[in-house]
């Protein structure tokens, strides 16, 4: 799986071959080894206006899930045989795109491959003055970006409010609290083991935290937030969603980021049979996306980055260092909970 | 079960005697014959700043079955051996508060009774120039005011979109999809059976209905609303809001009213599966309840009093003649989805 160049008469130069995992068949649930083919194939020739990328960091993302299925979404599913779409960090290999010269650091949706060939469209720089390269994959970039826009948008919160997130400990989850906490909020966070929950209050200054592993959620939200939850960040959906539900503050919003916990599930899952309580308490429940906000990225990335850089917030990242053809393992951790912060697939190394 | 008057010797007058129904049992499911008792006393003497009311005609709403079990809520339950919460208009028989002379038609939550005490909280006079008697228990009464705020202040319907509504031949349903169409949107409702589509349509100025009961909500509502739901508002739950849900615009409102479906489920429903529409298409999921905007009431009931008075809109009304002793098996009836409009239990003529 080493990256190797080889001589092509009719360019007359060295061109590297490209090792790319590909989506060979629809998963239903949990992929496995049916999911996923990996190709090794030359590049193909950097065309006027082009790029030719190096992919060095490859971000690994629940939502990623959603795009092996064939539904309607908010984008098209990944197709059967194409590069698995995937956000990641690299650098201009070779240049015929003014914008972008050789050398410059770039981020944008490149796969899981080696090399990737760009027009440029939707390729933004990474400014290095902000934050590292794997910043743009965490806390600068759709990570902190959902993170940003989720809590503060669509959660409106109020300082003294108190913030619930779950899967706290993960990527989105833990930019969530520390924002909220920022924010002046009383912040509980739920994960899984009591590993993470002391990880949350220790190193993320939580206020609390929920082990969901360990009785009953919706008594441990009752306790831990005795005036109601008044902003709940959801990033799991099922059971925690409805224990949540259970426990609103009245007026309180609830942010539909994700349902990790449902997206290996092979049927639908059962929905939140407390959504009712959205009556009760005067809620809304509230979904979005955070590429809806793209004109305002530079001044939320700016933010971020200031609190990163001030200690206000830690942006805690799992790099697993590999080859592509370690995707579909790496893909695995998100779903088994393992992982702190944003988890990285990270192919420096080795190509 | 006539009214009876009996001499009280210490009074030294006629005193009324008085039937109710009472909450002899929490219902598991269904109420049944376990359900309720029925009780004849005496009234009780009026003490200074009292008023006794003759009930003329009792409310009958979904929202009632909420009130039998024993659960945190908007309002405690009905504790057993009380007599069964209802709203209601009637008038006062003996007035010993200023507020509300002998003869003045009052409306309040009189309960299922012929008779009832009150200190005058909560008790609002009826204004005869508005509407008639029932119709402050329809559209100028808690139906109409939860059709208005639910719709415009929480569904905000812009003209040219599309209105969903389900239980759209009922009491608040037909209300909200007039005064959708009255806002300039599109409107369709849901309904069970071709002879209430047929009434939308109709008598009603939908544009279209939809009979749940004759193949795929989910399809029907697709090809209804080629350009998705805007404002769904919901009265029902269960599988036709996950039909709605699979069918949102882009910034969709989802407004929650009701869920007349579930409310005789013994176990929880199973909430809505397709809540992540909420994500994919930006939307929002909201609840209310109508008592919130208390001071915005006057504005309210003027306007649906003009909307009627002018032909705009119509107040469709099932007024049931009978005594209070018919109200369990009338109550019945608001999910046999055999009424049209409003629910009404009328014991003028009998008592």
């Amino acid at each position: 799986m080493s990256l190797g160049y080889r001589f092509d008469p009719h360019e007359g130069s060295l061109v590297p071959t490209n090792t790319s995992v590909r989506l060979a068949s629809r998963p239903t649930g949990t992929p496995d080894g049916q999911t996923w083919s990996t190709t090794t194939e030359p590049t193909a020739a950097v065309e006027d206006g082009q790029i030719l990328v190096r992919v060095e960091q490859v971000s690994l993302d629940p939502a990623m899930r959603g795009w092996l299925d064939d539904r309607p979404s908010y984008v098209p599913p990944v197709g059967i045989g194409d590069v698995m779409r995937a956000g990641a960090v690299g650098t201009v290999e070779e240049s015929r795109n003014r914008r972008f010269p050789t050398g410059t650091p770039v981020m944008g949706t490149f796969g899981v491959q080696q090399f990737a060939i760009s027009n440029g469209s939707g390729v933004e720089k990474v400014d290095t003055a902000l934050g590292t390269p794997s910043m743009y994959l965490g806390v600068l970039g759709i990570t902190g970006l959902t993170a940003y826009y989720g809590l503060f948008k669509h959660g409106r919160p109020r300082a003294g409010e108190t913030v619930l997130v779950s899967a706290a400990a993960g990527a989105v989850g833990s930019v969530v609290g520390q924002l909220a906490r920022i924010n002046g909020c009383r912040v509980v966070g739920i994960a899984g083991g009591p590993e993470k929950c002391a990880y949350l209050v220790e190193s993320l200054g939580f206020d609390d935290a929920i082990d969901y592993r360990s009785g009953s959620v919706r008594k441990a939200i009752a306790s831990s937030c005795p005036d109601g939850v008044d902003v709940y960040f959801d990033n799991v959906g099922g059971e925690i969603l409805d224990a949540a539900l259970a426990n609103l503050a009245p007026g309180a919003r609830v942010v539909i980021c994700g349902a990790i916990s449902q997206y290996n599930e092979a049927g639908r899952g059962g929905g939140p049979a407390n959504y009712m309580s959205l009556l009760v308490r005067r809620a809304s429940m509230e979904g979005f996306l955070y590429f809806d906000n793209a004109a305002d990225f530079p001044v939320a990335r700016r933010r971020l980055a200031n609190w990163v850089s001030s200690g206000a917030m830690t942006a805690p990242e799992t790099l697993v260092s590999g080859t592509v053809a370690d995707f579909p393992d790496v893909f695995l951790r998100l779903f088994s909970g393992d992982n702190l912060g944003k988890l990285i697939l990270d192919i420096t190394e080795r190509t």
